[in-house]
């Protein structure tokens, strides 16, 4: 077993960094701090929220989709300090060689050092969200709920990113299936939560085995390059390799066709061998193309597949694919393909996406800016709404527990989300405030409002999770569904049109004197 | 207990996801293929390298750091096929509801799916790396080698990216302290192994708890905003909170100033607390700025810390940092100090750099691009080198098991990286070919060269891992002295000068072979 410097303390397994010590320093330094103060326990509530949606430079995301708060959860519920977790803190050393957490704060984190006493919250997953508008409410003793912060920040908002990713890449594909083939090239273990959110973003398979199974899915994949060099090697040739796999999967059988030359050979040999199936009763189930000029060369795969009579053999297109390109993939095919005498709308039913690096690595904008805020703490009963002052507005927190409403309106498209403290009703004619600026707003008539939703669902209430069970297809329907009630110009995958955020009167005037009281009382 | 679609197969533990099924579903189709054409135990050697260095669109690395081999053997070592792993793949179905996966083959991973029986070869963690040579060579009977495919890419990709990443930023720092801050916003579980590859890229120190604990060192962190926002919501202030946290950490005082106004409280309040802490015998550590100009501000934080005798107090810069932005706040300190009568080598002097979301995402740029080829095959006892022709000549990868050698110049400086087939003698005289280019080459003759380097060693023979234990500062020594021996304008941040990465005669002359058989048996 491997030793640190001093050659006295074992190393411990990795997996020891996966539970309760996936977490900051500073959030135990704090929590000691409040267990010295005899803070530790007075119950605060905490804000998680995002402040921007992901710009990926050359085309920028107009909205968000929630994701990853069921795998949260579990981590959440199994995560707990015991002697194991407490010894790396025990035997810590400040510089002058002086233990930093004390016994009798490691005793306390033993006896209570789990997640179990928290309240959450929160947007379910699948559902359409955007800044600064809070997607989960943390309610408990103040060490504890602090302690949650950098893991559920981690979780949450790795999957939100690349959830809002594959809905994109989803738009983009014209209703054509996405598959995610990410594995090889993503961050280690977050592999397995990007397909996750990939999934729930609208992806209908993905490559990754195992998170197939946990997910109750077959998971997608024919084969690689690599079969048809190693019938090569063995002086056999491309068209063996395609015959073999033929045999095997009859039923299933998808050819990569670019591992010689693509045209002069991959797709010839592809027919021949679909040909072969064909007598034997099998129909093929057609072509993968994974190099070169996609739009090009899917329109010349197909007119040789439809000239052997295969005109419903799928073409899955791979290969560095995002949003943007395969946009113009499809554009390119609209306007090549009738110059070849091919619908474009049929040559475009016919194809599949398997989107890979840039899906799973969210490329462009590798990370959600998303923050967890102190918003109010217990003060002899009564919730006191918490602030921070920044020198940029926009960064200054909405004070106080809340609630979020979704404002509809007559067309059923969704126009606002509308942020109020927490229980304050909503007046009939809604009054939407600019969350910075205070000569901006909206009025809101009640009959220019179709619906008011309240997106926040309770999820873990005294002791226990109370939200539905996770259910793979409603976190799909509802991403469709929301995606489909916003402003065609919000989802526009460049420089959309910017969705509001709006505070209530209530809310903007209480922001309004937090930030005025600790202007004041700044020294 | 949740189940799938068909209601009848409960859904397994998300911890299925992270051993041997953590793979690309075409690994297992292609598996079964070589099983079913008894290709499966034939020896083969697959090849593991990158295409190209990141590009983070507005600068660019010249050099890679290789990373992530040491966690890659213990997964491979751990992972195994039973009965719970095989369950999923018995239970998939295809479209027509016949099995995928038959039992014969099944049975044979249960009795031989484990990556025991692979040899490996590596560039050891920590070294500098380039394009086109191989990291890893991985041989064995070709299922398995073939199945190990995406979670090698996976693991060595995504650490080499970061490591990468982080020694770029620790170039850009001028050898100040780098700490790694990345948790919050990193891929999910990925985020320990960013932690783990920033530590061998260069940084000091991380804050990732569980991860420090496991690399056997002392986590960095001290407290957040939400410590002062906290005593706010209390009715005391930013003070109130700087001499709790003082009390309790009088020897590792560092205080973060940001919360309110950095320079009209912030700062202020913390040159108290250190007075105080200075009567009472202790030395304070420092602050840490987290927004703002952050050139401008440690110039004025300086300023007032030197006027009130704190002239060794150090300041963390954190705030969105990467390499780039480093090298700009150390050049307008450079620029900036002297106007107000401070030496910009002792501010900087003082600095230390705490770097997150953009470091373990590799903002710019947020995967590698590492593949895995088949590079020889077994025929009758004979090693068969494989190709793959592409239309991009740089695509076709260069065949057969190979070695790699670093050549120095007469200054000490490594010069290029120069591969040829395994085994085979170097000439005195050292002619490099261009990979691609016929008419480029280049003659190093025997004074030029002051050593020749083999980067490969041993990490596994006979079914056992043989490369020496995993030492961290050995790791970062390597990296270090790597560095430091790379031409200045490789390690430029921005458009960077290409390193030579060559072919010997021998190697180049089989790659051409192999092309013109391919081109003519193609049919």
């Amino acid at each position: 077993m491997a030793h640190d410097d001093s050659g006295s303390r074992p190393v411990p397994a990795r997996s020891l960094a996966d539970g309760i010590l996936f977490t900051d320093q500073y959030q135990l330094t704090m929590a000691q701090l409040y267990f010295d103060r005899d803070l530790h326990e007075r119950p605060a509530q905490f804000e998680h929220f995002f402040r921007s949606y992901p710009d990926y430079g050359s085309h920028q995301a107009g909205y968000c989709v929630a994701a990853g708060l069921d795998w949260f959860l579990d981590w959440m519920e199994a995560a707990t300090f015991d002697a194991q977790t407490l010894a790396p803190l025990r035997s810590q050393l400040d510089a002058n060689g002086n233990r930093v957490f004390s016994d009798p704060f490691c005793d306390w984190l033993g006896e209570n050092g789990s997640f179990e006493s928290l309240t959450v919250r929160a947007v379910p997953e699948g559902r359409v969200v955007h800044p600064n508008a809070p997607l989960t409410i943390v309610e408990g003793p103040l060490a504890i709920a602090q302690l949650i912060e950098t893991a559920l920040l981690n979780q949450l908002n790795f999957q939100t990113l690349i959830a809002t990713k594959a809905s994109r890449v989803v738009e983009a594909s014209r209703g054509r299936p996405v598959l995610e083939f990410g594995l090889r090239r993503s961050a280690e273990f977050g592999a397995n939560a990007a397909t996750r959110a990939s999934l729930i973003g609208g992806a209908v398979g993905s490559s990754n085995v195992g998170v197939s199974a946990v997910m109750g899915l077959n998971p997608v994949g024919t084969h690689a390059h690599s079969m048809v060099q190693a019938f090569m090697a063995l002086g056999e040739g491309e068209l063996a390799a395609f015959r073999a796999y033929a045999e095997l999967y009859p039923d299933s059988c998808l050819l990569l066709v670019d591992t010689i030359d693509t045209l002069g050979s991959g797709v010839p040999n592809a027919i021949r061998v679909f040909e072969e199936l064909r007598t034997k009763g099998h129909e093929p189930v057609g072509i993968r193309l994974d190099s070169g000029d996609l739009a090009y060369l899917s329109i010349q795969a197909a007119l040789l597949l439809n000239e052997a009579g295969f005109n419903d053999a799928s073409i899955v297109l791979s290969s560095s694919l995002d949003e943007l390109l395969i946009f113009q993939i499809l554009s390119q095919i609209d306007q090549e393909a009738p110059r070849y005498g091919l619908d474009p709308t049929a040559l475009i039913r016919r194809l599949a996406m398997g989107v890979g690096s840039k899906l799973t690595s969210s490329e462009g904008h590798p990370y959600l800016d998303g923050v967890y805020k102190l918003v109010a703490l217990d003060q002899a009963g009564e919730w006191q709404p918490a602030i921070k002052i920044s020198e940029t507005p926009a960064k200054t927190p909405n004070p106080g527990n809340k609630d979020v409403y979704r404002i509809y309106d007559r067309r059923g498209r969704s126009t606002a989300d509308l942020l109020t403290p927490h229980g304050a009703p909503l007046s009939d004619e809604l009054d939407l405030r600019h969350p910075i600026e205070p000569n901006t707003r909206r009025y809101l008539p009640a009959e220019g409002v179709s619906e008011v939703e309240s997106l926040l669902v309770d999820v873990r209430r005294d002791g226990a999770r109370v939200i539905d069970p996770f259910d793979l297809e409603q976190a799909r329907d509802r991403r469709a569904e929301d995606v489909e009630r916003l402003d065609p110009g919000v989802r526009r995958l460049v420089n959309p049109h910017r969705y509001h955020v709006s505070l209530t009167p209530e809310l903007w005037d209480l922001k309004q004197d937090l930030v005025r009281q600790a202007r004041t009382e700044r020294r």
